[in-house]
């Protein structure tokens, strides 16, 4: 069976990196009017040559990509060998004569830039076709090389059938290969956004996948209580998933190959991020995962103060058919408020609201001004208090102590107050479908009447469904004289974190 | 045929207003533990109920709703009638015995408060199943009665086959008109949201219906050159648009009722959503139209200075299969960048862009701001740079004197330069469409053999398609010594604008 090995998705800080380097030109224009030489003619090259031209109208620019294609779309890779996109022309998204005729740019593909002399101010040019090198001069230079194509040196990395998928040659042999041996099984290494958009479009043609990933989860810029969420809804698709995995090599055999995989480029995607916030979405079959900010993890790693709430809202009114719950959560400071990170996941208006977000994180707004913010309302697209309301609504209620949280990881791991009381206050009804050990059961329509079965000395931890019941109960039990905790996210997040608290 | 008064949705300010009103309350808390009666029971009265339990657990809370529901789903409303909703119990969202259970407040439905009484603090009530009146005291009140249901004193107006869509039973008795008399055709009068979203719902049920609205368009937070991409699509769903128009009267007819209508309630809304923002969205029928912030001619009535641009990009990359087109427009301020408003047409992605926009603006971000944003990127979600960025892109490449911009409106109204040159920058092919009158024709990628026809002592105009090529060759002309501007949204713009120029 085939493997596939997948590098993260970059264009977002590849195209903010290589705006910054041009406006860096822009502002020393001493150096226009100059020979400029652009090593790499994908998405961040392809864009740079473009604003230069439009800067400076008399410069030389010529740009050197060691592929066939200039200015590709390498994030329609995977859905073009899934025959989502079906032409490999679509993926083209500009030649060579366009950048000659509109920009006077001059492109020169299969051409490999194998060595910089900063010094003497020269390229060596490697021409990959005629096989021959000459040196090129240039007055400013710009980098935009793409990410380095990861191809772990392991015993068995050159046996046919292993690919990488980062460039239109890459996807046109993987469908050259599919058709050709009718493949049914293929391992796709690495379970980044790129992975799960292969995995993904390998069984939409019918092949039966499993993603090989040396981290503990999938999808790493998410926290593992999120992540979860994906790795079932992966295996209900008919995904294996072997996570914290290493392997020592490729080995051929009668079938085909079998792949398990010492090296994963796509951990840690913060680090290649810096400076920028991070913001993805990815599909994963028919649910939706995006991010913006730092993780949960990330905040840990680096010790900065953070709280968290988790909510499960429907992405637009439940009277409305078709309704569908986005699993969210929201990391901020708990000094000020100020919001540092966002995930969610559902099937619908998933990464509307991680943009919301987004741009709430840009100007350093805080969650008090996500109470506040108004957004699109009609049934079909929302709620009158829309989920990133509510996400504020959580947080600022919890920061100005109406509604004092508890979180899941702390009870189960009993980093909380041991002398604490846990009340589930759902239905009889829900709580025969589960329910957290040793928790006394009080549903919230008789807790006036019985709430002096709980005694005033002990923090009461509550918990509902997904937090709203929990929350008029710590309000009802507050201004009684208790303390009262609400564990935000109720039994739906408890579903996630139980998997992931060690 | 039967006509339906429509008003507009009210949710997102009577949420706002209910929210501050209650931080009153509980920042004088020497008023809560009191006996508190509100006046209204649908959305902003049963939030404000909710919320003054959980900020006192103690107080009296009596709510009188003159309907027969509390807290039922005003929105959903058209599209029960359309039986989109099919049940009308999924449109109760809350019952007087919940209300009664979880947060102890008295609910009294068929009870309408005819009298207050601010000296003596009484409001008098009468039941109206009953047909008896009492009176009640209080020591705070909350008023939260909605929008007047507007039914203006024409003759005719109490015939039978008109109604108003504001309630419950308003709908019930449209669908069983509908169904008893086995309708064929309807008049909606008000073009609003509720207006069209009634009408897509009506035509849902196999209805032939006319709009008739006093306006001289659709959807009054929209500009006109907005609206008329609806109108053109009504036009197409069969809809009869029958815009500036009065009316005298309702007259019964042999075959049922003829509509023509005075007065409209939905104009200038802006009024009604003082002090804030106006975030709005509605679907009509597969199109989404949203906007946020000031339109233009709110801007131009206050006399406030502004810019703005246009620009079609597709929901997500167009290499991916299904893109489709957005009509945005983005409002500015001149001086600083400060975004003022966003209005958006499309079918997909629509209510995101604003919704990002409504944070921008909420924050008081500028163009700059937005060239910035990061936002979520995935083929099928949007494009690496979202349409919000191009939006900023193109903005602040005017205001840094990149890319000087001149409008259609102002082109063809002749309030602009007498002596400019008008150039077309398109294909031959796309010009065998339509060109605009007088143009002079040197497609983009024969402009620099040709820039010497065009003179230097008078302004350039440029367009194309959509505003980009005509963005490259300003760049091109400047450099060479031109005085060259772009018109944003090039012929896609023209064909909306030029309808709307008197």
């Amino acid at each position: 069976m085939p493997a596939i090995l997948t590098r993260p998705i970059m264009s977002n800080a590849v195209r903010t990196l290589s705006r910054v380097q041009i406006r860096f030109f822009s502002s020393t224009s001493g150096l226009l009017s100059k020979k400029i030489v652009i090593v790499g003619g994908v998405a961040g090259g392809a864009s740079a040559a473009a604003r230069l031209r439009r800067l400076d109208e008399n410069a030389t620019i010529t740009v050197f990509e060691k592929g066939p294609f200039v200015s590709f779309a390498n994030c329609g890779l995977p859905y073009y060998v899934g025959d989502v996109i079906k032409d490999d022309k679509d993926l083209v998204l500009a030649t060579p004569a366009l950048f000659k005729n509109r920009y006077k740019i001059d492109v020169r593909t299969q051409n490999e830039v194998v060595k910089i002399d900063t010094k003497a101010k020269t390229v060596e040019v490697k021409d990959v076709a005629k096989n021959t090198t000459s040196t090129e001069s240039y007055d400013a230079l710009v980098l935009a090389p793409g990410a380095f194509p990861i191809r772990p040196p392991l015993p068995g990395i050159d046996l046919p059938g292993i690919f990488l998928l980062r460039t239109i040659p890459d996807s046109m042999q993987i469908r050259a290969w599919m058709d050709q041996y009718k493949i049914k099984r293929a391992v796709v290494v690495g379970g980044g956004f790129i992975g799960l958009e292969t995995a993904e479009n390998l069984v939409h043609r019918g092949i039966e996948v499993t993603i090989v990933e040396m981290g503990t989860q999938i999808l790493p810029p998410m926290d593992p209580e999120m992540a979860e969420v994906l790795h079932e809804h992966c295996k209900a698709k008919g995904v294996n998933l072997c996570l914290g995995d290493g392997v020592a090599g490729f080995y051929k055999t009668d079938t085909g190959l079998e792949g398990r995989i010492a090296a994963d480029v796509i951990n840690g995607r913060s680090s290649t991020f810096r400076g920028v916030q991070g913001t993805a979405v990815c599909g994963v079959f028919d649910k939706v995962a995006a991010s913006t900010g730092a993780s949960e993890k990330t905040l840990k790693r680096y010790g900065i103060p953070y709280e968290k709430v988790y909510l499960h809202p429907n992405n637009h009114v439940g009277y409305y058919p078709g309704a569908k719950m986005i699993h969210f959560k929201l990391l901020y400071s708990p000094k000020d408020g100020k919001i540092l990170g966002a995930q969610a996941i559902g099937e619908a208006g998933v990464e509307k609201r991680i943009d919301v977000v987004a741009m709430a994180i840009q100007q350093g707004m805080t969650v008090y001004d996500l109470e506040e913010s108004e957004l699109c309302y009609a049934p079909q697209f929302g709620a009158a208090k829309d989920p990133v309301n509510f996400a504020g609504f959580i947080a600022s209620n919890s920061l100005r102590g109406d509604s004092p949280i508890v979180h899941w990881d702390a009870i189960i791991k009993g980093e909380c107050d041991p002398n604490h009381v846990l009340v589930d206050v759902r239905t009889k009804e829900e709580i025969n479908l589960g329910m957290y050990k040793g928790a006394k059961h009080i549903p919230i329509d008789e807790m006036r009447a019985r709430m002096s079965e709980l005694p005033k000395d002990k923090p009461i931890y509550l918990y509902c469904g997904v937090g709203l019941r929990g929350y008029n109960v710590v309000r009802m039990l507050k201004q009684n004289g208790y303390q009262a905790y609400n564990v935000p996210g109720g039994w739906k997040t408890y579903a996630y974190v139980s998997k992931c608290v060690k």
